[in-house]
């Protein structure tokens, strides 16, 4: 660990995803075998103060207010960028311009004009990205696409899948960065994690035709207010989608969907099998597979057969959790920034999930199917 | 049940319904204590062999190979008509206008105008009638309507619901009455069944925009059969709902979902809690309730607190199977012809899930938004 | 069905399991293609009065106050016995005498010399008898029976069962025949299920240590009773127990097992694979076998693949109910009679049973490990 | 982070729990707010080049081939022991001497009489202990302890617990450490946890009659050897247990339990209600509770309402895997070391649960009741 090269990390934003980032970045270097060691060195939040507290809490050498003395700092090789959605464009233009790797955290941005902006800068400058749809890096969903790809389940016919949760389903919920009218919703939110999903086992998605709602059309303006202003952004859509290589379906996200915690769930068909996997059960994927007499789900459980599990544990029964996907998903970055691997999903991928959050929310407008235009 | 009037049934149809019903008619006065005592009087079935070979194994009293006979026959009361569906109409008017009582399998018909015309027949002559959407019997759909109807779960916001089979996922699976163009499909044939579990739990649905899919493009002419026609109807449709009510949401109907045997299932969000089901586990019906650091899901299990479980069994734990949902449709059919109770679904009912059906085969053409005609 | 040769039935108490009996007799010609029709000719419950309402409630030609009339009756062919526990002696050596085929529910006695002498007379009398282990009819457990007899998950190791129900957690819950000193309890009750089970699917228990406990240690004399009478009985029961072929492991009864309702449940362990089973999902078991990267349990659904359902319906997703169990047994039985294979489980297989429950009541007693008498 | 006093970690074995210790020392100061930074100091192994190997990837400074070396190292204040079982008293003891705060893995030994001795040396000594059994950590866990002390199911009736896996079960799985007749074998192993579960939510267990089993009666004496020497030690251990407080059950400890991989669960039963719990989903405990009509489990999903979850993740479905319950138990012995809470399951803790394994193997051996010594 300690003879590997030192690759410094700025971190930008220190709540949620900071704190997510900043506990993978220290674990990975004991549980993979990188080319590169990650060292924490400068944090950024929105004030010294806060940045200050975050910074030795977390393990950060420095501490700043402003993250532009950050993305042009010596010491930093890469941005990580876990700041409100609003703050993605400036913080990532910016990075980019400083000659930073950027690792920012989903959605890449809150439209697709700005998203493109960015994966543009980005491949101009030709500086490595990868963007946090954390999900994706689940050994389970790692199999559920060798098997969708290897075609152990014949033809993909159909794909029902949907990102339920519950936390706004309170209509005192107040507002935050994710009510924003700029680009915030239910579907550009968690429906981003369920189209890139859908994205990685199935494919692209080319046309949609959704109704996206509001459900509690005023919110707090913040929390514990008695003012309340209008909600411009939907709490949940439902969506038709018909994908590239003729399977089509339905995907669903929904923040205001009462007794739902993480159901960032599947069921894809195929002529010859089936899969099906929930996030709320995350070490589990169930693959249905035909044997007369014996036919039924197999409910498989997260092993060492399933890379990269074998990396937190040598032994089968000992599952992963959340935060382990973030440490997995910054092993690949740090591999794609030596030059060991492609970035996935990069910029462009999260232009081309934003591409397809926008179609729906054009089609709700329209009323009528709309195409998802290319990244 | 020696001491009751009897009612005499006239069954049209010996195959797999037919058997059901056979079961449900001799099964009833065990079960329940009914005014009327059904009494199985004659069957009519393809041909006069076939009639009779069920009406010996089946215990009715005569057969014949013409329907025409039956629907005019003095013994009977109540024809039961659970031939396949391009004969429903034929039978049904012609029973309407023997002045018998009418009770059809599902769907009522295979277009809304057919449907349209027995409902006015129907109302027109005063006969009862009912539609053999059997699923809403279960004393788990029972409990999940009284939830949503008292408001136990709040203001309903969502509808996930799907009806999901696997029978048509072969693309060998020949054709049937099933894959008639005149009427049949995956949205008509079992969609019905989830739509009219949507409309029963949560509403009217007025608007609708879907998309009718052909899987598999030709299927044999026969079982077996090297030759092979086009297929004209849909194996899998998928449509976004709105109901009266204001909720919306998403409704599949799926007849080569690999992997699936009866997933009539749904998941209804409300402001303060949740139902889910499947009919993959009939017994069980899911709730979500508040309650600070124990909330869930609580899985609750049919027992004689959920009427009419107890007509089966005195004791929890002692599970209904499909045949014991025929029964209970069976002990209403027979109270309402008695006067007692309000027969439901009734053909008005079943026009109107038709009618539901036919609007998301329209927008599948027309690729918008079409409303749904009132019945 | 008209056309069979007709078998006459006698009941014997009109309760729970009478009606359950009666329901079968009545359906089982409908569903099954048996060589003879039963015929409900007489039933005989406590008194006249009751009888006579059960005889027409469940569609009995006569009814009798006297079940000694009943057991010589001319048009009776087989005796049903369904009376509480106590009576089972009696009726069925009388009965025996009378020259019936026997068809008693379980437990055939309340003691293992009782049982044995049933077993004995009825031997030399040469009499048809059958015990109602209903829940050993399952196809779920018929397909286990043949996964394990085949050796599918190689030689057998572990078993773990238990029969647990709650219907007796509550301290108020009045004594009963099931509490009677003579012979009641729960191990001898519910447990004689699981060790039924455990025998039709493993084999025979040569040896058991066990622990009857009593939890509550009085009880009211009747429902609603102020006064309370001692428990002389066990409400839950642990027991080690060892096969004959050399597997070992656990069984449990437990009638206060609060939060249960039927987990009539095992998992048997293997060399190369494991079953598990829980009655709670009568329609479903989970089978693992070894696939590299696809290892877990296979959750297979109860369909035509599995007989007899297809007897109660031609398509998978259709699940069975308990009272389809009963119907199952009694096309057995009425097959058995006819001299169409051979009817399992009989007197002396319900002796088994008897001892190896009667082995660990003795275990507890003596604090040692008991030898299992054979039947 | 880097304010607090530092507390110098020696760790004693790198393989599958050393490398869990390490992550665990490296994470806890970034999710938790401790009174000390853990830092990785020295690291002991077999030799000196998988020492120097090991603490290259793990993070730890320095490195030795010789253990004696480590626990009189004066910038180690916690000696963590991951080496096999029959190492832990000779280096706990060094330990103890060298005046080090002594951490170790389960169990803590492999007889009662020698981790008495270490728990009599630890005590006059007076240096802080902690055993790792880290599954008590589980928020879940802490629920269901909360949940039963609070008399929130009643008086608790019945305890049925296990722990199976199926890491032995194949018949080639050869010897090692844990089949070492001096105090390996399947109750002392995995049995451990299943009865420190026991004693954490149920209490002291006074009697047991048990069964340990050999399934595999040779093993090769290396992996991929040809020679096979006999095995000494249970595969699988049944047992009735009988608590101090008057519940009674049984448990088991099996490591060949095909089909398994962490089937640490129980299900606790008391007059009011039941908890249910495996370790196979460990973010989820099932709890029953009654409501009339809504009686049933609910499945309660980790979130912030369960400490310490929110030490990870601020937000509900965001699951913990087992490498958090090493951090979570890390956190809880750099607290009580720093004088913050109670050292808990502590050597005297660790006794009384190998005193419970032994009663089990003696009365395996007996043949009759044996009662547990006291710690
Ligand atoms: N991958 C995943 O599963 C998840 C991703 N996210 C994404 O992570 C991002 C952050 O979300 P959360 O962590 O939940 O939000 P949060 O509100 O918990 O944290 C945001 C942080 O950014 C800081 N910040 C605000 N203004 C700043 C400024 N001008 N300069 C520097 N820092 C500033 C705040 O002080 C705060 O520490 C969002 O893009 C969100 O969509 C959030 C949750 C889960
Ligand atoms: N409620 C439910 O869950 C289900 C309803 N159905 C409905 O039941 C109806 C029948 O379907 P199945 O029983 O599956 O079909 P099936 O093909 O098994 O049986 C149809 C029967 O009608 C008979 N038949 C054909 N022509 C006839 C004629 N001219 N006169 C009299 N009988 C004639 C056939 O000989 C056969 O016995 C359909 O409307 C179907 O949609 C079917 C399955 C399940
Ligand atoms: N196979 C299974 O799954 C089950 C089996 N059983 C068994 O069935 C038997 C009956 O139990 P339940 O039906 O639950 O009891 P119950 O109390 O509901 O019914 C007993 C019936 O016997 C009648 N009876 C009492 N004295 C009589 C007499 N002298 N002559 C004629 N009838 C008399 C009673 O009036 C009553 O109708 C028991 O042996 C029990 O163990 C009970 C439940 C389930
Ligand atoms: N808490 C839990 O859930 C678990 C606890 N354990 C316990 O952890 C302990 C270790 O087990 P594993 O890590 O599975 O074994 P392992 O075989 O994977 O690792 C043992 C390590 O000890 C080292 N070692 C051997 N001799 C040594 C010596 N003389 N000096 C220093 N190091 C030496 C080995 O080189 C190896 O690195 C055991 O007591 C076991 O029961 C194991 C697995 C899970």
């Amino acid at each position: 660990m300690a003879d590997k090269p030192e690759i410094g990390i700025g971190l930008v934003g220190a709540g949620f995803m900071g704190r997510c980032h900043a506990n993978a970045f220290r674990a990975v270097s004991g549980l993979f075998d990188l080319p590169r060691r990650p060292v924490a060195r400068l944090l950024a939040d929105a004030t010294p103060e806060t940045a200050a507290a975050s910074a030795a809490a977390l393990g950060f050498a420095r501490a700043t207010g402003d993250w532009r003395t950050l993305v042009t700092d010596a010491e930093v090789d890469v941005v990580a960028v876990t700041a409100p959605n609003a703050l993605h464009e400036p913080v990532v233009l910016a990075a980019i311009a400083g000659g930073k790797a950027v690792y920012c955290e989903k959605p890449l941005s809150t439209t697709a004009a700005s998203a493109r902006t960015m994966m543009q800068a980005a491949e101009a400058a030709g500086v490595p990205t990868l963007v946090g749809f954390n999900f994706l890096r689940n050994p389970m969903i790692r199999l559920a696409r060798d098997i969708v790809a290897a075609g152990e389940i014949g033809r993909i016919t159909g794909f029902r899948g949907r990102h339920a949760e519950n936390y706004m389903a309170d209509p005192d919920a107040p507002h935050s960065f994710r009510t924003d009218p700029a680009g915030g919703g239910a579907a550009a939110d968690i429906g981003s994690h369920i189209v890139s999903l859908a994205r990685h086992l199935v494919g692209p998605i080319l046309r949609t035709s959704a109704a996206c709602t509001t459900i509690h059309r005023t919110r707090p303006v913040h929390p514990g207010s008695a003012e309340r202003a209008p909600v411009e952004v939907d709490d949940m859509t439902h969506a038709l989608v018909t994908f590239e290589d003729g399977a089509a379906g339905s995907i669903e996200a929904n923040w205001a969907a009462t007794g739902r915690t993480m159901d960032l769930s599947f069921e894809i068909t195929g002529t010859r099998g089936a899969v099906a996997f929930s996030q709320e059960r995350m070490n589990e994927l169930l693959l249905w597979s035909a044997r007369p007499g014996r036919q039924g789900y197999t409910r498989i459980e997260a092993g060492p057969d399933h890379p990269p599990y074998g990396a937190f544990c040598p032994a089968p029964g000992h599952h992963l959790g959340f935060n382990d996907l973030k440490v997995i998903e910054v092993a690949d970055l740090i591999r794609g920034i030596a030059g060991q691997g492609v970035l996935y999903p990069d910029f462009r991928e999260a232009l081309a999930v934003q591409e397809t959050v926008e179609a729906m929310q054009r089609s709700s407008a329209s009323g009528g199917w709309e195409d998802v235009l290319p990244p």
